[in-house]
């Protein structure tokens, strides 16, 4: 098979589930991944070895990774916050790269991890030297790279010097985050052009959230302006399960019909992915999940089913 | 005020409530229709004239028009589909125009009124004409412009000639629609590319569902691909509403949002939508709305409640 157009790394079970109100067991954590990657999925973002105190839904990090089955192709990557995250991620074991993060805007780095910007470029810095060091690829997520929730405007400046010193502590790749889903195709355009003047296009990732509805038409953009990496996430998966009906990570699924439609390859088995969903969503999460073609699927089944029955 | 840099033309009243579960009381009809005036929109489709067997929900159409406001600025327009509509609307009097609705499709057409694609054309020219010499703008749907749910594709070529016979019998403006949501954005590209060889893109506009959650990139290419012209629905209706979350119209708030975020100005008040769209949600329809920009409008209220009680 020839390799995809366009890569897809699926970040539903860490970014996703870690904002579920219900901590999903361990079982159906394993069995995710192993529908996500049967589907075609190559990179899975699977845990955070973040402390379990502040995120419980992920407190089972350690024992996950040590489950995770060899697939020839797929790799599995693990976030880790600190030094202390990757001793865990290490000793773990079972996963293939480490991804940390840090905010664009000062306000929301400071919320997140109560440091500024610069500070917590210093303590990322041993974790990309030794994880580098230990043979681990490291992606980085810049969030807030659209728009900050407390500063609003984020300068692209300020997107660009980040890019580059997390390339220079030796970050194989960044993944420009729209945290909170403002973003707009002209400022996709003009965020890809600035950063990818430091960066080659092909180590920039675009991430991006459907809050406002436009993760599709950003992914687009950020296609047409050379990108050929972005994280989604199944269903949807990473909305604020407290607010119904609120959209969070752009969807896997709809990604890829956006793409395939479009005649852009992405290796992805789109009905696999539509029953991992109503699966998650049936037997797993017992919420409604929020991907459109999801539940355009669905929809079609539903009428399908009531005309056999009548 | 400067004019605006688009132009949207709100469906909601008819293409929306016509699909609702629930017959809307005329109050509420004329309360939407002066919410929507009032929040800038500058078109407005307010009823259907047919049969009230087909359509109960827009049974009070000749009640309703004769109820509506004059507003300096403001041109309303109902849906004709045939001369005995035609006459209705005469009678009912106080709406500005008329719009009539074909499929490009051979299948989907006879579906709907049980006619070819041909012979629709015929019964139309007699509406199309007459309106033209009673002195009322005519608007054209042509339906699964982007794919038909019986026949799949749809050549661009049965657009393009459709659009041509619409225009050579009077109509002002073609509304080229993706009524079951499959366009991506290249598909929009080239039919509007097409259907530009033969219509100024002044007279197209452009008509989305959000059903495989596309609505908005297509919006945007379109926009790209020089139309200026966009049909949309409040809050998103037009959904079927017995499919919980499935989407129906390309909301009026996230075309709103997409676009002044982006620095093209639409003359609307977003903030006055979601207060419509609100009202309409609670009070009147009572099911959820699925516009992505609402509802993540309404989780920031909520948000902003619970932090003042605590």
């Amino acid at each position: 098979m020839d390799a995809p157009d366009v890569s897809i790394h699926e970040v539903g079970p860490r970014d996703g589930l870690q904002n579920e109100a219900r901590t999903v067991p361990t079982p159906a954590k394993l069995e995710l991944v192993q529908r996500l990657a049967h589907a075609g999925l190559r990179s899975i973002e699977t845990t955070s070895y973040v402390s379990p105190e502040w995120i419980p839904q992920l407190a089972d990090s350690d024992e996950l990774a040590a489950l995770l089955p060899d697939i020839p192709g797929v790799r599995y990557r693990g976030l880790v916050p600190n030094e202390r995250g990757y001793e865990r991620f290490l000793a773990a074991g079972g996963v293939h790269g480490v991804a940390v993060f840090i905010s664009a805007s000062e306000t929301h780095n400071r919320k997140n991890v109560n440091r500024s910007v610069g500070e917590h470029l210093e303590r990322l810095a041993p974790v990309i030297a030794r994880a580098r060091a230990d043979g681990f690829p490291v992606r980085t997520y810049v969030s807030t790279a659209f728009g900050c929730p407390d500063e609003g405007a984020v300068a692209p400046e300020a997107v660009v010097k980040l890019a580059k010193d997390l390339l220079a502590l030796g970050a194989e790749d960044v993944s420009l985050g729209d945290t909170i889903g403002v973003g707009v195709p002209s400022q996709v355009r003009e965020l890809v052009a600035a950063v990818g003047e430091w960066v080659p296009l092909e180590r920039i990732t675009l991430h991006f959230h459907d809050t406002y509805g436009r993760g599709i038409v950003n992914v687009q953009a950020g296609y047409e302006a050379g990108v050929r990496q972005f994280d989604a996430s199944l269903g949807g998966l990473g909305g604020c399960p407290y607010a119904p009906g609120a959209a969070g990570n752009v969807a896997t699924e709809d990604v890829v019909d956006l793409f395939e439609r479009s005649g852009v390859r992405t290796g992805i088995d789109l009905e696999a992915l539509v029953e991992t969903t109503a699966w998650l969503e049936r037997d797993v999460l017992e919420r409604p999940l929020t991907s459109r073609v999801f539940r355009a699927e669905m929809g079609t089944r539903e009428r399908a089913a009531r005309k056999r029955q009548a």
